[in-house]
């Protein structure tokens, strides 16, 4: 099953899609629902973020090849994490699919897309044993964690470097339905194929997370959980669309612009 | 005008707190309200978290002298912060005054408070100049920044150091009319004063966070930014009850207690 957020004229509501259309709801998929019978065509509507989370967790330094390379870039040797320890994004920088990503005017040509699998909570949980991790989840989107390379080396956080507004772009909707081991992503720079990976490769996976996070605290629905990025991105300039696909799932596009004077 | 947020027998409403009674309303500060005329004894209603955050940062290293004592303890030479750049922490964490913080069983011993003056965010802002800064503002209130020291030095990130379920603190209501350079931070444990300071002698102000922030960032409706501690904190065991002052706003007080087996 397929959740989109969406609004045609009135504030966000959620929707079942199959096929192209959309069938509304009353309510949301995390304190229950009615389906409505009103019925609209994808291409009408306007695709909101799929949920505003109440915490917004994000996973660095997940895939080996990412580290790898990135330590090979500054000329450094790599250590690889030897247990799972999330980190934060924050809610001002979620945008929409489709909607432009703005890059600030005093920003460094380091510019990169971070493509990843984003897991939605949908109970309440503490204290799951790995074999019941995934239970508390309701589905998977997008993320594209943006990045300011030149800041996230000189800052102390990852306050502007990550948390920009426009920097975070999560959808387009939530797949409910996942086989996390066939999955694929793809990401694509103007059309072309510039990063591809095993989406479920990662040095910890979404069960090992959720097990040793609800150790200490307690997921709520709507937290979601972004698993970290492989790969390497070129430099992103204004007017570039990246794609981030993730097969099973869809696929999350922005265009970047640059920032208007204010 | 102080804003206390509580429930009594239903969900969580807003009221204004006039001496020891509280007057309920329909909304709430951020986005309208009205007198209901309906009263409450303070004594009577359980106070709740005053906002529950969209977005939720915290400063750290923004006083001279705690910077200095935390590095000296360690044997390090301190580097103070050039520029003012913010955190985060986490929703799951937060807790009303006179709440329980819970200590993991395998905590160590090194579990330190830190008083710090909260600053809640009234209108959605981007791009003020330090002048306009405080414009934002709905009014203050008190955050227990509460941490496992041994887990902040081995941990790559603060997941479980500072964002353990009940490792936030925050209350008890939110003060609208402050004097900034008035304010008078005093912690006590267990009824005598650990640490004092003078709560707006900090590296950076208020002002000048929202400032630099909002060149990046839009700050929202309920957002809340927390300001770092000064001084020091003995280590705390269960039993330890700590109450946080701030003069001109109000005591947050929390016990501390042992986990029970799960």
């Amino acid at each position: 099953m397929r959740w989109v957020r969406f609004s045609n004229g009135n504030g966000p509501v959620y929707g079942i899609l199959e096929g192209d259309h959309i069938e509304e709801v009353s309510g949301d998929p995390f304190t229950g629902f009615e389906r409505s019978r009103r019925t609209h065509a994808l291409g009408d509507v306007k695709i909101e973020v799929p949920v505003i989370p109440r915490t917004f967790y994000c996973v660095g330094r997940n895939y080996a090849a990412h580290i790898l390379e990135r330590a090979a870039k500054r000329g450094e040797t790599a250590i690889l994490p030897d247990r799972p320890e999330v980190g934060y994004r924050a809610v001002n920088a979620l945008i929409a699919h489709e909607e432009n990503v703005v890059i600030p005017s005093d920003a460094t040509e380091k510019v990169h897309y971070e493509g990843e699998l984003v897991a939605v909570i949908g109970k309440k949980a503490k204290h799951l044993s790995e074999a019941d991790a995934l239970s508390c989840i309701l589905g998977y989107t997008i993320g594209n964690d943006v990045s300011e390379r030149t800041w996230q080396r000189s800052d102390r956080t990852f306050w502007r470097s990550k948390n920009t507004d426009t920097f975070k772009p999560m959808g387009p909707w939530i797949e409910t339905d996942v086989d996390l081991d066939a999955l694929q992503t793809t990401v694509r720079l103007n059309g072309e194929t510039t990063t591809e990976f095993r989406t479920n490769e990662m040095l910890f996976g979404v069960g090992t997370f959720i097990s040793t996070m609800t150790r200490y605290l307690t997921l709520y629905p709507g937290d979601v959980i972004w698993m970290g990025t492989d790969g390497d991105s070129p430099d992103l300039k204004a007017g570039d669309v990246v794609e981030i696909e993730i097969s099973g799932i869809g696929l999350l596009r922005n265009k970047f612009v640059a920032e208007e004077p204010f």
